[in-house]
């Protein structure tokens, strides 16, 4: 059988890193810069971006969260306050150290003005809101206090990754203080649940819900929550963080309030954020070897237009009609914005422009020709289905079904993701199982049969029983490169479909008494 | 006659930079930070930028433009590349030396892992992005390429005033590419129009257009088109710049296309932006003694709704009718946004509530208590008047007609910035007027009378003509501290009003022939 091929070289299963920067590339969502980690993020990319934004953004407004802007350096003295925070950013982060460059005498330039404490470029900034936290809060009637900040931040990473890890990335953090643990608490699960709403809901991502182990922590916190994602090289992609922060920041920083009965109190704060990082799940959770499919509620453009012109009788007739149905088209909404079309005039090869197109994830896209305006009707693909299978369809059913149509694809790609994950998550029972599960076959490895009845696999998520002991952990991880991805909030095993996970058992390392079942995986 | 007393002191007339920044204050609009020179950005002022933002970008989007993100930092080579560019900002940058922080052996933390070429925190995005431009544009089918960034910038300002001159603030930034001159022409005068049209319909802020002088030019710019404003200081305020960039940045970084006769050009660029500064502008503009005063098209609240639940029989109705009320206006629309009511339940003192919101200024303010709710109707104040003018006004008549109230609020501050201006700008014809005209009172100094016919007075905008000696407009900055703040565009003097301004005359300073009167002023 001859090569199918594909639009995306190489596909997902010859390279699956190289496949996921050539669809960046193919989808002209971002690219690398002449500086070291930090990418641009070119239009169609900062589209997808704008569009996560205006659903969070507006989440948090309707949750009583106010944005506010912080500054963009935190002097040295700040970060060293809270010591394990310190420790987990110390070792990448941009240091400013001089505010001018003057002639160095050789016809360029060096620095100069040093400063007398250097300071940091965020990388989050917990410690720089803290302190306004602190001017801000008097008395227990100023608790609350929810705020938020869109931003860019600055993690000076060795390895990275368009949109998955860079050392420049936009992200919003979420910053709240309040008067009990309890409330702190409620707003930690409150944002949990908003962003797995969000991530299923808008992006089509299927995540479990859970906690973090203590070796997986935000570096300060008490507690983290966490969104994981299974990408189809079935690595997890933890997807936004909800940060339960205790005391130690207030502590740290001395944000207390005056209680009704009078006593100055430390608060309660929690912080929590998603990135541009969730662009990287989204290709990976749906993109295929034809490129980027976008999930109809984030795309820039819910329909693409394409007039053929090209040996038409009467080219502006074509392009009218075409403008025509746009127009109409405009007039529809879909989930809360008005369908957003983009009628392509331009006068390139048509087979070029369609694979551009299909390449950019558009979800529907019209080809409208002079047979087509015959026969009053547009010819139609949908981008969760091949490229090859387009259709007929008559042009006032089109408008008046768009949205429908459009929710159609959304409803699918959840649906799909969510069978890729079930089909790729095991429940393992024993150590060497759990080893197999994650030992690619070859080598005297066979691919892993440890599932009843399910076919043999090999990696993935594996929900086994752990004792809670770290240093297995870093063993597993030590061994197999796996890590303990979440521990699964209460009923979210039944919630994600995998029932048969949940209840008590044993330890599958040391057989000990086990609450509750891990998910371990590779990971981003 | 005993002293009026203010919500603001002092007042404009005693101090007006203390009154400027205790309206901030009051406002909760911004404060400084623990580090020098930057903001807070609090979230009443942040919701004002989040206004501006909606409708510019809109205005963008309209116009063809799309938004991309690049880079926070700039290589040091790459700044070096224009001269006169970095001229311009190597004296003011911060600039990152150092890619960690380790054990300083004294229990801190120094600077480590040096860069082998520091990295400047962008003060402005030409060179960057025009590093990508280079990249991304091959043939004359790429142009004209039409990029918009919202980002932040840092410029390491030594004296900083809250919003209108920080060491870092936000801003947007245009960057576009275009084949001809001409077209590159057309792109700055375009959003020239957008920014005065913005300033004046949204922002009620008139603003004179005009053309910048060479010593007042972005550095590495062929010519700089701005937007100025008057304060109520009679200090003029650059709102928006738009620089005409000629072949400079394209010859500087290789950006070139392919001409549809196949030769390989230079393309001709612009850039353009507006700040935070306009928060500076608007409250410099509008605010009084009692404090901010928000133009209802950007105010995050149009209308505060203040229960009076003190002394009611039964305060659980006076809420209720309240909701129904904020309810009610909430279906209403204003200049395509729905109306935001803010319904004030915090169990305060109602003088210190209502003194707040005045403050604050948002445009309508709704007193209700028991006995409106027995006439159906509601205690209103404007605050575009005095605080202690309200009036009762039956509740469906004041649902009715919000949007025009609040268009009338609109018009009405406009009209008043306009008249200020008119009032405050003089046609001089002699350079001993002109000294005089901004030299204040007393020394021997008499309020100035040259305007025929006008009420004597000092400062504010100049209109007179020059010969386009840069060595004159220098001596004059030496002298009083006034600068050119534009040529003014054809027909704008007429535009605003200052018709007898118009025309030809000749030079004040040396009687050589002008073509045009120059704004002269004092400026921010």
């Amino acid at each position: 059988m001859a090569k199918q091929k594909t639009a995306i070289v190489p596909t997902r299963e010859e390279n699956y890193p190289e496949w996921y920067q050539q669809v960046v590339r193919a989808a002209d969502l971002a690219e690398n810069s002449d500086v070291r980690g930090c990418m641009v993020i070119k239009p169609w990319g900062y589209a997808l971006w704008e569009n996560m934004q205006a659903v969070l953004d507006a989440e948090f407004k309707r949750t009583g969260h106010k944005n506010a802007y912080f500054p963009l350096f935190i002097p040295k003295s700040f970060l060293e306050k809270e010591a394990e925070h310190v420790e987990g950013f110390a070792k990448e982060c941009a240091v400013v150290t001089h505010h001018r460059l003057e002639d160095d005498g050789a016809g360029g330039l060096k620095p100069a003005g040093e400063l007398e404490e250097p300071l940091i470029v965020r990388p989050t900034s917990e410690t720089i809101i803290g302190a306004a936290f602190a001017r801000w809060i008097e008395s227990y009637r100023d608790l609350p206090l929810l705020i938020n900040q869109w931003a860019n931040v600055v993690r000076w990473e060795l390895r990275t990754r368009l949109f998955l890890r860079t050392a420049e990335f936009l992200w919003q953090e979420g910053h709240t203080a309040h008067a009990t643990a309890g409330e702190a608490q409620e707003e930690t699960a409150l944002i949990h649940d908003v962003y797995a709403d969000f991530a299923e809901d808008v992006m089509a991502m299927p995540v479990m819900k859970g906690e973090k182990t203590a070796g997986e922590r935000f570096p300060g916190a008490v507690q983290t929550f966490t969104i994981e994602a299974m990408m189809q090289d079935r690595k997890a992609l933890q997807a936004g963080t909800s940060h339960f922060l205790g005391q130690n920041f207030a502590k740290a920083q001395d944000i207390m309030y005056l209680s009704d009965e009078g006593q100055r109190e430390h608060c309660w704060t929690t912080s929590w954020g998603v990135s541009t990082r969730l662009i990287g799940g989204l290709i990976m959770t749906h993109a295929d070897d034809d490129g980027l499919v976008i999930p109809p509620r984030l795309a820039p453009a819910h329909v693409v237009i394409l007039p053929i012109t090209f040996k038409a009788e009467d080219p502006d007739a074509v392009i009218a009609y075409c403008e025509q149905v746009a127009e109409d088209l405009r007039r529809q909404a879909y989930a809360g914005r008005p369908i957003v079309v983009e009628l392509d005039k331009r006068d390139i090869r048509g087979g070029d422009k369609t694979w551009q197109w299909v390449k950019k994830g558009a979800p529907l896209r019209l080809e409208i020709g002079q047979r087509d305006i015959a026969e009053d009707s547009v010819f139609m693909a949908r981008r969760d289905q091949s490229p090859k299978e387009k259709q007929g369809v008559k042009r006032e059913l089109f408008i008046n079904n768009v949205a429908s149509t459009l929710q159609q694809i959304q409803d699918g790609l959840l649906e799909k993701a969510r069978a890729f994950r079930a089909e790729h998550t095991r429940v393992v029972n024993a150590k060497d199982k759990f080893y197999k599960f994650f030992t690619p076959p070859g080598n005297g490895n066979a691919a892993n049969d440890n599932a009843d009845g399910a076919a043999p696999i090999h990696g993935g998520f594996a929900l086994s029983h752990w004792n809670g002991d770290e240093a297995i952990a870093d063993r597993v991880q030590m061994d197999l490169g796996v890590t303990i991805r979440c521990i699964p909030l209460e009923g979210e095993l039944e919630r994600c479909g995998f029932a048969d996970a949940a209840g008590e058992g044993k330890c599958i390392f040391t057989g000990e008494p086990s609450k509750t079942r891990v998910v371990w995986a590779k990971a981003y």
